[in-house]
């Protein structure tokens, strides 16, 4: 370390050439604001010089360029990006983003410690920065079934791990309002660390009760209003563009030069579509700049806020002593990346090349009984019918009652009206549980889609609007250890197989991304109208996203917290 | 912890009463910068509720009053409130200043470790919240004797101490450029930790040669230029306003809502008789306000700026789940403390008497041999002899050179030119050297005045217009356990001791306060037009701060970094 120190000390003072300068471009310095002419020089992983001329051991040329500090993801779950740790840092790297802080909760629910412990792994090999929260909550309630549970005793093995970065998301936010001593257990065994939140429509006293526990970041603000209580509150906003969830354009309010110190940039879940079409970070920088953001305010969320929010200390900014996190842009405004610098390691394949590989864990973890189109009835209800409305482009949902035809005693889909049949069927190995209900909203009118994604626990979650079709496609995801399927008239229409856990390809990105092309194709000849069908399938389960919802019990009032009652 | 939890989840959801509530008040709030009106509940030590309304197991009435977080002095040597940690406690913590970063490195060059390990135990024992910072450069140079040196292995016993936090100002910044390997050792070895600058006039590539090495934050910024050139390469400014060093009025342009996030106020050194007459950081900021600061801007740096500078993710905004650190203002602008709550407790005399008291270390310290006129002769030189010239209100001094009157050869006081003579007498039982000097600027015309308060080696330090009476004022030293005392015509004037390591009083802050203003006027009488003489005195040795000095080595040249040739 001395050594290095020395050498650091000497290229900084312009005593020796640096290892690495980037010549004659202008640095935007997000401390004062302004854009400064300026070599920039490297030294090892650590930034030596600024403001001036350095003659470097390499050199790049950057004049006309923009230099910015690396970008930070402050949540997200890599799973969604449907592809190893490994091929999400070659998508997403070359992108801007130096920094992942990831929840692998995904694999987590599947595989428990030991989908942990191969991200960690992952983490030490990947060329990006990947951080860790240790998932806070799996499951995330007591009303699914998922692969694994995960108690304060086995997330403390990891807890000094140098990857690692407290607790993740606290989703079980009702199991901290009251007091559920396992989640008050994890607390308190992290109370020193960062413990990450997650309070969706979470307001007023219940939000204070929340904050009080020390909980002190939150990604599930979806308006400027719920996030302005949450600035207030002492509570930093984790501004979220998701495939499914995208808050960008509710949270621009918020996105000021005032509150910037205080606010961060996250993905939480975004498929390889849109981050190969729309971009990642860099998509939110320039969506964010174009509606009328202050660069300033946009990129300071993007690096050095969200560096400070979980105590990254060595990055966030382009200045000597700072890691090496550059990014180059060929404009500021539209956030053009043209190339990284990540801990002093110049972004290219070669790059990646070098990069030692773990082998993958979850493999074969698609258990579920095989499904017949009669056990996918619907219970009968007194009254109305309990219908799950989807809002695009939103994980939060309507908690509709419907008047829906009724056979045999027993509600059925009404295509007129636009509701289609869901169902979650277990697929650990453990209760076969296969809960049944209704969706509003995907404009499906003949066929049926599966996935083994589906939030937190990771059952098969399928739509559809023949019984017959649903089981067909969830039993195809048995055959090809998980995945997505688009299935009409008992023929499988287009499919990607997700052998890791059920939830990430072992393909390259861009062989994902032609899969899902061809996926978005077939939904679409269903009928679909919905952008992304796929994640809004795979958030059906998701029990603590109000306001109704689906797991392998049946249908869940995220509001009342609880199953919703059948006529017995 | 998971009670407390448990009460906290329930007090700030309203479900129970708070252990504390201030009722009325309106919260000034740090993040969005708008007043809300807003009860104040607190559990404990913590902060469970704000933005509503909450009843109290006990209940202050704050109406009219507007509620701010505590504040951070992110940099101070408590030694120079001459009074011990628990004095200072008591004086300084109910103008507002909840937490004091301090380095004791003071006492550590009296006493070494056992100084720290001192300061430690006051710090686990005092209402605020004291930490520390333990001395990175102690000597501060190797051409001055101190009482103690401390390598690495002295510093490594404390690093994991709960109230230490890194590494404090690296002063020897000449050392870091030249990559002097003990200092390289000590920054290597707490390169994870907070590593406090100390970087007067330091620019250009030196400063990033400097900033290279990891030394993050800087207190020496004299100048807005110098200022923002440091917050341009990514180093905290540390705004600081002491006794002798007042940059407040200086830094003015650079305390701006955009740049709110990346400063921090300190006072360093902040005598008795200012904090009585002026106050703390309570001062700075009615000042800056005054000068027109924006308020948000000041108080952030007050706060949440310097908490996070400095990694203490539990404080710096007064919202749920914080730390209970809360300054109750009868008005924002003039920053006029009423009440303070520290860690939930309210601060009054009761709380204070409730401390525990660890005894001091260092009594006895004074160990120089007694001195005698003759032996305060200056050295000859050739040419114009070197005089200190003092620029009041600076610790920075100008290097003069000017022609003096020579008697016997040796050059002498000239009372015309405002030339007196000064010393500095090794007193840790070790040399017995003195070096001896000229110092323009007090405005003395006869009689002395010594101290050993001298930075940083605290050798005796003592300003004269005759040797006769410096060896008075010198000697009198040893008999009172050091301090400060003022001479004239072979008879004391006016004295304090400071029986702590020499450094600090064992009497309350008021009685001390009362002593320096017999001081103050006793000097006064032999003509000083300095407001802090004793702190001028005390500023001469200082050989880490441009550009002329004196050590008990002779007149030092800290822009050269070496003692300056006398004649042969």
């Amino acid at each position: 370390m001395s050594e290095e120190l020395r050498r650091r000390i000497d290229q900084g003072a312009g005593n020796e050439p640096a290892d690495l300068v980037l010549k004659g471009g202008r640095l935007f310095d997000l401390i004062t604001g302004v854009i400064i002419e300026s070599d920039i020089a490297i030294c090892g992983d650590t930034i030596v010089g600024t403001c001036g001329t350095y003659s470097g051991t390499r050199e790049i040329d950057v004049s006309g360029k923009t230099v910015v500090p690396g970008f930070i993801d402050t949540h997200l779950h890599i799973e969604s990006s449907l592809v190893t740790p490994y091929e999400f840092d070659r998508c997403v790297l070359p992108r801007g983003v130096t920094t992942a802080i990831c929840d692998p909760h995904e694999i987590a629910n599947v595989t428990g410690a030991a989908g942990i412990r191969y991200f960690l792994d992952c983490a030490e090999n990947t060329l990006m920065d990947v951080r860790v929260q240790l998932s806070s909550c799996v499951p995330a309630t007591s009303f699914e079934t998922s692969g694994a549970v995960l108690e304060i005793d086995d997330l403390l093995p990891f807890k000094e791990h140098p990857k690692v970065i407290g607790l993740a998301e606290f989703m079980n936010y009702p199991g901290v309002l009251a007091k559920d001593p396992a989640c008050l257990a994890k607390i308190a065994a992290f109370s020193t660390d960062p413990i990450d939140g997650h309070a969706p429509q979470v307001r007023g006293y219940d939000l204070n009760g929340y904050l009080a526990a020390g909980i002190r970041t939150d990604h599930e603000a979806t308006t400027a209003d719920e996030a302005l209580e949450k600035l207030k509150k002492g509570m930093h906003i984790l501004v979220r563009e998701g495939s499914v969830s995208k808050d960008l354009e509710a949270l621009m309010p918020i996105i000021t030069e005032r509150n910037s110190p205080f606010i961060a940039l996250c993905t939480d879940d975004r498929n390889p579509l849109d981050i190969g079409e729309w971009g990642h970070l860099d998509h939110m920088i320039r969506t964010a700049i174009a509606a009328g953001a202050d660069p300033l305010a946009i990129y300071r969320a993007a690096s050095i806020s969200g560096a400070r929010i979980f105590g990254l200390r060595d990055r966030g900014l382009v200045a000597p002593g700072w890691r090496a996190d550059v990014v180059v842009l060929d404009e500021l405004e539209s956030c053009s990346v043209n190339t990284v610098i990540c801990g002093g390691v110049l972004v290219a394949e070669t790059a990646f090349a070098g990069r030692k590989i773990v082998p993958p864990v979850g493999r074969d973890s698609v258990k579920a009984p095989v499904v017949h189109a009669d056990q996918l009835m619907s219970p009968a209800y007194n009254g109305d019918i309990p219908v799950i409305g989807i809002i695009p482009g939103k994980i939060i949902t309507d908690h509709l009652r419907m008047d829906l035809p009724v056979k045999a005693g027993l509600p059925q889909v009404d295509l007129d009206q636009d509701v289609i049949k869901t169902a979650v069927i277990e697929r650990h190995g453990k209760t076969g549980n296969i809960g049944v209900g209704f969706v509003k909203g995907f404009g499906i009118k003949h066929g049926a889609i599966a996935s083994t994604v589906g939030h937190d626990s990771h059952n098969i979650c399928v739509v559809g609007a023949t019984e017959e079709d649903m089981a067909v496609a969830a039993n195809r995801l048995r055959d090809i250890e998980g995945g997505f399927v688009v299935v009409d008239g008992g023929e499988v229409l287009a499919e990607i197989s997700l052998p890791v856990a059920g939830l990430m390809s072992l393909e390259p990105y861009e062989a994902v991304h032609e899969r899902l092309l061809k996926l978005r194709e077939a939904a679409e000849s269903l009928g679909t109208v919905l952008e992304e069908p796929f994640l809004q399938v795979a958030f059906l389960p998701l029990p603590v996203i109000p306001h109704l919802k689906i797991t392998d019990h049946g249908m869940f009032d995220v509001d009342l917290f609880e199953l919703v009652r059948s006529a017995d």
